[in-house]
């Protein structure tokens, strides 16, 4: 079985919203549509001193570095969905900063077959809006995760922590890191 | 009967993604992923001259000025969704210009109810990711619309023809006139 | 005489960067660099509540709301004048977040002759990199300005405020506003 | 003497606009207004497949490979000093598409000072914005440059191209590439 991201939603069909077996059924007939938010420290000036990494356990027993990731629901706002991701994964006091305007960084279209555009998820088709949030409290590993780190846009970009991140994730960052001015 | 602005799914789920009762269905589950396109003229500097509106008769007996409008399918990706709207809605010879960045200038969010955002579709909650197209051919209004017309940055925010707009369309186009630098 | 903006120039070249005769020799031979800071309230979703802005006494004796707009100085970052303008403009308990991307959401080109671009500015040309900023402190108005007060959206582009503002700066907010998606 | 990357400022000086040494005058009193253009080519469809390089001789004797980028002068607008310097750079058959809007991909702020942000510019301190412009006619090596060419994404952001840029000029194309999504 393949490495899969975000776990969680099983999490959220148990809310009522739709049975596992009825998020199968729909996740083969049309895109989900999903929020890729990139946590970062900025500074005073708002420059991107740091990025933010979850490590999760993967089902094939993978451990990997991600991004806040998540999917929108049926009558939810796009913001609504940010928060409701980043304060799930990061915790209530991450006090993430959530953009003014809806115009993402990029669009990200992830398909179950790896090559369509290298970016991949092997349980649908999912239309990702990539969002970079600033957080500026205090971050902590939730349930979903193992763990919550800060690296710098040099560590993003390196080989080591490319190597840790599944899905396409690591062009995900390096999108964001040129859309903030700082890929190294 | 309200006025919906995207009649064409119902020919999409004839080539067989979709019967009209599993669209309907999941259109209760999740929302929509949806592409509009703002078509315009540029001069050779790149300016917006004039916008493109379809006319489009309504279930409703009404008529209404419209953007290109549609969904996006499962395996779908949306630079392929935009071009197959295009085309559909402004025949073969329009050569449409798809944008070389995937960034949308915004992302529209309707809703059933029409107070949730003030962007509305009766039918579904959609995500509509939004895009400037210029047309360098020559359009023609298809089989779908009644009409396809060029209009100026000043006739397109007029009362008159926003007054001819429903679902928010007017909003998209006057915020389509801001990202180009031409709201008057 | 016509209403100027930005005296502030004035200070700036007090400080040694430039007397008053060479940054007038000067802005008659390339164009300046200026940030155009539309400051703003949002929610903890990030929606823009409300826009700010500043009252201030103009040479020809009439009183226009305007932006925060003012120059780039040699040597400076973009992030530093914009953090030197709104401080300078709206105190130093203002708080501003500056954005985390240095890509503005338009760029806005001012022309002695007010017909070329409808962006007027008697004294020069001047090329202006938009950006929206939340405030989350508390502005309050600098010696350079009578007042800065708070607008909702829907006030901010009343046909009241548009007639109390000059040099285009309506168009700006507007532009603002559509990139916020809160565009009424 | 370091290598620079638009000698043809001195041809434009010769236009009349400014003497060599009035130029020389103001570049130390306040930042420059530039425009680097990224130019590609996309399929109909609106992806980047390619990106074009120029090859210049620089003053120091070096090869280096660089940006279309050039200075917008008094008067001028961005869109008329985009034009310009891809027409020079390109030739007159190259039909530069150029974006319906302002709003750059980026802004890239060169300082003689090379550790002051990484882009290094020895002659002054300039505010470049980043555009990508699809290239859709026969673009030639101008008398200013030995040569241009197109290469892969993938080629663009290896370390023997990169190897081949000064002043900063890779980072811009990587940026432009993730802009774009197809940053490898």
């Amino acid at each position: 079985m393949e490495p899969t991201i975000d776990l969680p939603d099983a999490v959220e069909t148990a809310t009522g919203w739709l049975t596992e077996q009825e998020l199968a059924n729909v996740r083969e007939r049309v895109p989900m549509v999903y929020v890729d938010a990139v946590p970062v420290r900025v500074d005073h000036l708002g420059r991107v001193t740091k990025v933010g990494l979850l490590l999760r356990a993967m089902p094939d027993g993978t451990i990997s570095r991600a991004l806040v990731s998540g999917r929108v629901l049926w009558g939810e706002t796009i913001r609504e969905a940010l928060w409701r991701h980043l304060t799930k994964d990061l915790g209530n006091d991450a006090d993430p900063h959530l953009p003014s305007s809806p115009q993402p960084f990029t669009v990200v279209e992830y398909f179950p077959d790896p090559k369509r555009t290298g970016y991949h998820d092997p349980r649908q088709h999912k239309v990702a809006l990539g969002f970079i949030v600033p957080i500026e409290g205090q971050p902590a590993a939730s349930a979903d995760s193992l763990d919550f780190g800060w690296v710098t846009p040099e560590e993003a970009v390196s080989e080591v922590v490319k190597s840790e991140m599944t899905a396409g994730h690591d062009r995900v960052v390096r999108m964001a890191l040129g859309h903030a001015g700082v890929l190294p």
